[in-house]
């Protein structure tokens, strides 16, 4: 394998890309390319989660995919740790919107970069989010062909283009986000809320203009990829409303999609198996049949051209 | 993770340990240990497939175990490639009995050598192989506390202890492979059993009492380990009686074992799919369910203690 973690500015330790490449070989595709899938860990845009980073890329590899893990700009820099309740908060202008996203794009362009090398099917390029990763994922879905993308990396749309995006309770819906937290009588809610307000949007109010334009739910349209969504109706910190509005909004733009909700779990199961749990609530073998019921769905989108004998 | 490719011998460059560690996080285990599934890829002794090494590793990764690959002394010399027909086959020392089993030894010293610093729970380290790979590892099951292992090593037996052993499409009887070898009227597989054979006995003919020893099914005891066992009866190199006749004696000996022998598939499926195929006679959808059956059989065995909370 090809195994890098590479510094996506040269100037900065906390945006990585993590390369999980098979090595090519004579006795399997020797030479041929398969697809890949970009992996945004969850964090609230406060951290990047190791509960949804390498483990999820092993499992993606295990399919025969390339697998990619993004630390993409976070209010922490790429340290561990949440901000403690009642610290005062400043703005971190590196995790505001549109940064992670951009973050999405430069590693797609880095991932295109050595596709003749790394035997990489371009074509062929998924990324898969969980929680706040799965909203900057379905940003880029939706705005992937974007000048806010496009200019800005001076590319054409074609360099950005994701295949397919997969999403793990998702947040959708910035309005529908702040509208639930005000709800919430758990004060731990309120508080991640302000501060991945405070992280995304340098404000704990944010106005109905930036609302809007960061709602991925709201910006589905024609060029969005084929999209896989699941999550719990147990999900406490991000409703599955999330996910029901998002599918919705697929639907209207008839894009094809794939939607697992599965009754019990909480927020954050990831691959909720032994790999990814750090207690016991964050195992869920019902839930944890989304990877298989992820791996057929890329496997109509991803499959390899292989020689019959 | 911690990738690393370690030269079992400081002068020998054929026989090496991958490893594809966990890193420890304060997000997941927090310095709590986790199990182990050591790898030995097929390759009738001449050569350590590709295509039952990495990809592999990668699936129990995801499951939360450290994986390691190791490629053991073989015929080759861990160049890829296979004797032709008629070619004259002279005898390599290093790959006969009973060498390529104390690599195996080796490499389980080794692991345990870094189990401190890599979180590895010494209890809890299984053995996979497939093919002449679970005939290496069918081998080391039933001799681990051996002197052919013990004294050689100048070690305790618990030092070289297995937890679980894991047989794909295994040879667990020699005398039953030459005799079904005699039977076929295919001269590819005469071919590929005549140099397995000088690879691992150094004759095209070994003795009764030499093919008594090598044979695993013969020398089930109540020191072999739990054992899963998997093939298919389409299998036309290795024959479905291997299995068979190695449950049997796992039976007879009390010894915990699942098998399962699905109905289709060559020999040398792998994990059966995308990341493990070089064709389509290599994709399988139905025996590909073995490692998802494996995945739970092994974590009634190497489950987490995990906190509740």
């Amino acid at each position: 394998m090809i195994y890098e973690v590479k510094k996506l500015y040269e100037d900065r330790e906390d945006v990585t890309l993590t390369s999980y490449v098979h090595s090519d070989s004579s006795e399997l595709l020797n030479g041929e390319k398969r697809g890949a899938v970009l992996i945004c860990p969850g964090g609230a845009y406060v951290n990047c989660s190791d509960r949804e980073a390498e483990p999820v890329a092993f499992r993606f590899a295990s399919m025969g995919y390339h697998a990619f893990v993004l630390r993409y700009s976070t209010y922490m820099n790429g340290e561990k740790g949440f901000p403690e309740m009642g610290m005062e908060l400043s703005i971190n202008e590196k995790s505001l919107y549109p940064n992670p996203m951009r973050d999405i794009g430069k590693a797609m362009l880095y991932i295109r970069e050595r596709a003749e090398e790394w035997f990489i099917d371009t074509e062929k390029i998924a990324i898969c989010g969980f929680s706040a990763g799965a909203h900057n994922c379905a940003m880029y879905s939706v705005y992937w062909n974007d000048p806010v993308l496009t200019e800005y990396f001076d590319v054409t749309p074609v360099q950005l283009k994701p295949a397919a995006t997969i999403l793990g309770y998702m947040l959708s819906d910035f309005t529908l986000q702040n509208s639930w937290v005000q709800q919430s009588d758990d004060p731990g809610t309120k508080h991640i809320a302000d501060v991945a307000n405070i992280a995304y949007t340098g404000t704990i109010d944010p106005d109905q203009e930036l609302l809007h334009k960061i709602s991925p739910a709201r910006h589905v349209s024609d060029v969005t990829p084929p999209t896989f969504l699941w999550t719990t109706t147990e999900d406490a910190l991000v409703p599955v409303e999330h996910t029901i509005r998002m599918a919705g909004a697929l639907a209207q733009n008839n894009i094809p999609f794939e939607m697992h909700v599965f009754e019990e779990g909480q927020h954050g199961l990831s691959l909720a198996n032994q790999a990814t749990a750090s207690n016991r609530e964050l195992l869920n073998l019902d839930a944890a049949k989304w990877i298989d019921l992820c791996e057929q769905w890329l496997l109509k989108r991803f499959q390899l051209d292989l020689p019959e004998k």
